[in-house]
């Protein structure tokens, strides 16, 4: 994603701090596409970044500024995927990372954090609660006001500059398609993946790089709809949630970046698609069945929205739509266990083959 | 990789069965070279393959050919990552997969390859004694001999097309270095990657695109020495043997490329390194925690040999050094598990932040 350095709030060249983040695929869907009508769908996969998810862009900026503005503590709160990216960046670059999580985040993700050496702390009610949630938030802003630690947290509220590695996403995406597509389709936690991106395409455009801004289509689950529920009242305010869903990622109950993700949606002309947990499990389970792509939850999350809009008529067959699966199926092993409850693993002689 | 379409055995560029293979990350060593006196150790990442490992260039090779000869069934056997690489491709091109795995081959692989809605079979011995192994590769090739079937197996003396995928590895590490690196380890299982990628580096040698050929170092565990036992005993001849190694990937009895892989380490004037399974344990440890790369143990066997090398006095402090890790750390969970023993995790509340 360095190669989009001017793009970027860092100083100097050689503060980058990389562990190979950035330049995953985009790969045109063979069978999900055809089946809803759509000759041009494709799927940009961010698992393949180092740590399984976006969030590397997100810590490579952040260990990036870390170096240029000589700090070496980091204090952050995870669902899971911003813990294990920042704690390959703070293993590789030589940081601490004292991390806070939420209580039911997925095993996969806080082993992972706690593997490259983080001290990984679950917090009752972080990430169900609104007042929970933004408890956790101020104290930690308390402790690092008080302290030599950086406070990261994966929302462009409260990290604004290391938010920004973000927004290469769309960078690729054009380079890839060569332009903007006409729609792209993200999940929605806190929201700041989906404003980011979208900050992409309009810094791009801006810029002349490319003639026009995609429609950004919101998805999230109806047990923490903090972006589409307003949207589906016709409200234009952002709402704090008791979340109830269980999609690992996008369990965020307070506002935080929610607000600027509404507003992308209206300031792009997309639309706000709203799901049960099982309809995602679906779409998990057909990105990996269908199109060999190995996902977790939250990264079926836009499609389970796309296949909504395709019915509500919003995306014509010869448009270009992008689906951003978010991070990998390894993430997650409770869900790929779910779906192969029954599955039989026989075990036999060589004289049976 | 199919960039490099004019090194491949492909007729047809409509016949490529992509999914985002290829292009991964040559990451440079922070903190392990320098601690081996090294100035310019490098880490070619092959996790970020779409399925988790190298395999995925084998399995992106094996499914064009599929589609160029018109087959649609596989039959295959694996200690895990190539089983997961040619589910993922069996999903997304539309081929039935039967797949033999090792009793003991490690759990997140196979359940992925079941996600992906492969048959997984294990069969008892196959991977621990030479005529457990080759009794299952003369059963899959007599029922290949007698049905529809391709039988894939990723060695270069069964499927010798299909491997030819894994030498883009090499292709692209000379495009990332700007010219061949000096030295390269890599892990032996069946020998097949260490081989394909000489074969990599000598083809764009005799075409006059890199000025040498690097000297290939094999490493591995003294458990399943196939290739290194009998170079550190000067002998010339590749020996099957009983595997007592536990290093998943690395388990293979049988001699398949080992010959043509202890050749590699002669004809190149590489080196053949021999190792418990701890010191590749504790390798992938570092590999964690010193450099951010989240490793299998298979993926630290590299590292492994180079220590040892280096204590030989093999290597120049200024020479290029390659360590390919070739498959992720969620592949293998036991390991981490192992490594994390005793650690804790603790649960509070938001007030005691």
């Amino acid at each position: 994603m360095w190669k989009y350095f001017d793009n970027l709030p860092l100083k100097d060249r050689s503060n980058i701090a990389s562990l190979g983040e950035g330049d995953t695929a985009l790969v045109r869907s063979r069978q999900i596409g055809p089946s809803l009508g759509l000759d041009q769908l494709y799927f940009k996969l961010e698992f393949q970044n180092p740590s399984g998810s976006y969030k590397d862009r997100f810590a490579s900026m952040a260990a990036s500024l870390m170096i240029e503005e000589n700090r070496d503590r980091m204090l952050a709160t995870s669902s899971g995927n911003t813990g294990s990216a920042l704690a390959a960046y703070a293993a590789r670059f030589g940081f601490e990372l004292d991390l806070y999580v939420l209580e039911t985040a997925a095993r996969a993700k806080l082993v992972q954090a706690e593997a490259y050496g983080a001290r990984v702390i679950r917090v009752r009610e972080f990430g169900v609660t609104e007042s929970g949630t933004n408890s956790v938030v101020e104290r930690l802003r308390a402790r690092a006001r008080t302290s030599e630690a950086v406070l990261l947290i994966s929302a462009t509220c409260i990290s604004p500059r290391q938010m920004a590695g973000v927004k290469t996403i769309s960078f690729e995406i054009c380079e890839q398609l060569g332009g903007a597509p006409d729609h792209v389709f993200g999940p929605i936690g806190g929201g700041g993946l989906f404003y980011q991106c979208y900050q992409g395409y309009r810094e791009w455009f801006q810029q002349g790089r490319i003639d026009r801004v995609p429609r950004m289509h919101a998805s999230q689950p109806q047990g923490c709809a903090t972006v589409v529920g307003p949207l589906s009242r016709n409200e234009t305010r952002a709402q704090a949630v008791t979340c109830t869903s269980r999609i690992s990622g996008l369990q965020v109950a307070a506002v935080l970046d929610a607000q600027v993700a509404l507003d992308t949606v209206l300031d792009s002309g997309g639309s706000g698609q709203m799901m049960s947990d099982e309809a995602v499990y679906s779409c998990q389970r057909r990105l990996i069945r269908e199109e060999g792509i190995y996902t977790e939850p939250a990264g079926a999350t836009a499609l389970a929205g796309l296949e909504l809009a395709v019915r509500q008529g919003l995306v014509k067959s010869s448009e270009q739509v992008v689906c951003l699966v978010t991070g990998g199926g390894f993430k997650h092993l409770e869900s790929i266990d779910a779906m192969l409850e029954g599955a039989s693993m026989p075990l036999i002689n060589v004289d049976e083959i």
